[in-house]
């Protein structure tokens, strides 16, 4: 049994990004972590996109969800941003990450990875999730195959009802990311996949 | 008015890779020639195969349909390829060329994407489109909206029957091809796109 | 007709970059408006270098002429700097819009890249221009042939005659200015041209 | 159990690159396979040194070594190769392909590593080992610990004896291979380790 | 003579990163100077490693200390880590800057980077030494071979016995130096050899 | 005294790529050869190209001109190419090494890249200059300063009369040089600069 920490800068981050690799570590019996930097006060109303993420960590049954109480749009990666990752890591001691990748447009994504990669340094793998702003050269090295649990996943990025009002991006993600899954699918040889750029992979033959 | 060339290493590479494009090409009035470099030997009839080829070349409606007469599987990025690419670009003069990436583990299409840029050398837009064996690495910069053309390009790729029984390669690509588009699409900020790494780009403001 | 902005982090960052590409599209009609995000107080007097840079403005013909009141030397990535682009955005709607490359040493160039990926996100074309200080690793994807408007631009950057007391980087990159569009031209197959990294890229065809 | 297959261009690179990962999945019950494509000839005796590559094998207890009857330093990555590759794929059905990385001076181990990206593209995961000509932009992603099977990748390294009259390349890698294995340990957070490019891998959860 | 500067961010980076070419440089009769930006209070007395600091500079014989006075772990790439660069660099006038590569994991390490990249750009040679927290894309282009000063950097970097204590990176880093040094020394074709990415190389014939 | 030598795949490519760098190294007083792979007769007369190779070797006055005897259009990357230079090598044990970059769309260029970095595994500095069909990622590392020697290296381009009436490249080559070298000077702080990726670089402090 591992233990497993999802890291995402804003309510919805995670789920988009990752769901269907944590439903698969439930599946296994693995213990589940999510840390939500910020309550994504900037599109919407943080104490309704705070129970959106809430009501998202129990259809995956989670074991545990933080908030790291940071400013919406102000995420820096630097010292502020890693002792709010570490005080988890430290608690939970994780046997894998999943972070933002730093490949992206949006700087609170970008800098949760950079300080994801800091407070991380001890954990052996990390792997980092792309997004609706995941910049063109990203590069997958690692595919999880979610064929299992890709309903499951739908249904967790259905619950942020609060970003279908926003102007564009969360709407758009929602449409694309069942085209998404399929070609991270068909790269990997699966049916639907998600894709993770390697931030650290120690790899247990 | 335009004159277009897309070269493709095997039948039904083009399809897959630049339909949409193509299909664009025509919409607007340009001339749209292919060139594909083999016959697809390797994994069928050699007849067969160019008659589903002219099929879909009749579907999108092109200008002229070339055969280079190299051996599947054996297509070198020397003189013999550069050649059968130089001597259609002698003829068409192409204003834009569409080839296969470079960054394809199939030998064929990296040794096709390689002589198209030394026989294109002149020529002043040359966009390389990604297929089934593309790499991860593969890092599009030009998008292509392919809304109004997609049903086209998607019949397109039906006419080549034979690659059915082929053991995977191509009946995987079709079932990944509509995520593809809108994966590119969402990229793009489009519905439905096709995405090109670029060889040569002068943009004509 | 089409609305296209161009964004600098000081006064001259422009004109260096990406000028002949701008005098292009004002020659072919479309609409054209500078945002400068500080006004270069760190190497010079604010007054008379937003002087200058008025005058350029003049020259060029353009639209309209923002300034994003930053301060020199301390441009961030952040909420900040990207709300000083996105109200420029949401006045003029740009279907083009060019910024300074994020690969260069300094910083407020960097970040205004950055800021603009973020701030430019709904829009379909982002070309990055290079300047005094970009990285090495530049890699430019874009041409545009600027022929027709070379002298043009070398004329908006005489303009920046503070600057030539400067103790470098402004006296360096005049001089070599006619060498790096030489060069240009050179990769593009034209006489003299303007190089751009692919933010995005929507290629009407 | 898995079915597992090290692929070289010469007796020795197999060794050198992966014996610790190899004798790890021996450990774990795994049928592990060698196929090495070359005898060697350029650079000593073919029968001495299929001798030591069999010896070599016996130290890591395989199930299987192959030869691919190819002309050393002329192993391109056309047909020919995939082919040899292809048949012991077909014979072995490996789950896990370890093979030369593409990113090397050395023509045959380059050309090794994108035969196998064509033979294996069915296979769930295929790692890129390094070796004495590896190029230095080499990125590993994905780490082995070998503290456990360190002292015997060692010990079947030291059984290539006719390598060591070689007038370089051998005697300076059997020197360096301690101080990588740290090295690669520490990127890895473990005492010795290999560390490999992805050239395809699923993660099961 | 040469004039040199080596820039970290904590006590004990420099000596891990450069000091065998440091010791190069004193060889050759060079000046020498050490510009340490913070007196890394984050993991230890900054008394007390300041004094590790100053014992390791005199076994060094460099001919200059300085301190940048900024705080440990807040190191940014702005103008004041810029200012606390530049106001050496104009005392000193260095020919050649040693400085911790950007491809860094830990912010302090990746800001000092790209701060001395902006603060020396008038000078004529900046390497970017790697350190215990470099990622795994790191990817050296120039070496230097250390075999003559090898134990005094290895003496060097024993002062630092404050950071034995420390909850890892540092004995972790010790532990592998010589690895390190060994594996560069093989990439290099010599037997140990410090390894640095390119800033800036003006390659006097 | 150094010897250096440099390779290129036809007659004028060394002209082109680093005739300054070779012209400092005489200054110096280094022995300077030139290895030439093909006579260029696919753009030709042998002969005449021959003879203006010969010229232009007076010119920079160096202490030996070889030719491969390779075919023009078809050099390759493995053992044929590598033995031309390996027998070079051999003979005069340069301590530096010019060569065509790798990142290039002329196959003969790419491989007689690729093939040097093989032949010359054992030399401590090989860099890899730019010439007329460099692709747009040529990253360059190193410079040298070329203000010395620009007018030398452009009389020996010159010498190449026969090229002038080539279809295109050698012509806007020639128009283009003067141009890149200011650019490069530019990037390297100096007037007119060469500009080189690094092959391999042991610095000699």
């Amino acid at each position: 049994m591992k233990s497993v920490l999802a890291v995402g800068a804003h309510p919805d981050d995670i789920e988009l990004g990752c769901a269907g690799a944590l439903a698969m570590h439930k599946q296994r019996g693995d213990k589940v972590y999510l840390l939500v930097l910020t309550r994504g006060e900037a599109t919407g109303s943080a104490e309704v996109r705070e129970g959106e993420c809430r009501k998202s960590a129990d259809i995956l049954g989670v074991d545990g969800l933080f908030f790291g109480d940071l400013a919406d749009t102000k995420v820096h990666d630097g010292r502020e941003t890693i002792d709010a990752i570490e005080k988890v890591v430290g608690e939970i001691k994780p046997d894998v990450i999943y972070a933002p990748t730093c490949k992206d447009t949006h700087q609170d994504h970008r800098n949760a990875g950079h300080a994801t990669l800091s407070a991380g340094r001890r954990c052996k793998v990390i792997l980092m999730y792309e997004g609706a702003s995941t910049q063109r050269d990203f590069t997958p090295q690692v595919f999880v195959d979610i064929s299992d649990t890709f309903d499951l996943k739908m249904k967790t990025t259905r619950v942020f009802g609060s970003q279908f009002n926003n102007r564009g991006v969360y709407a758009v993600a929602m449409k694309a990311i069942e085209g998404l899954a399929k070609f991270r699918g068909y790269q990997a040889g699966v049916d639907v996949a998600e894709a993770f750029e390697v931030g650290k992979f120690l790899f247990e033959i």
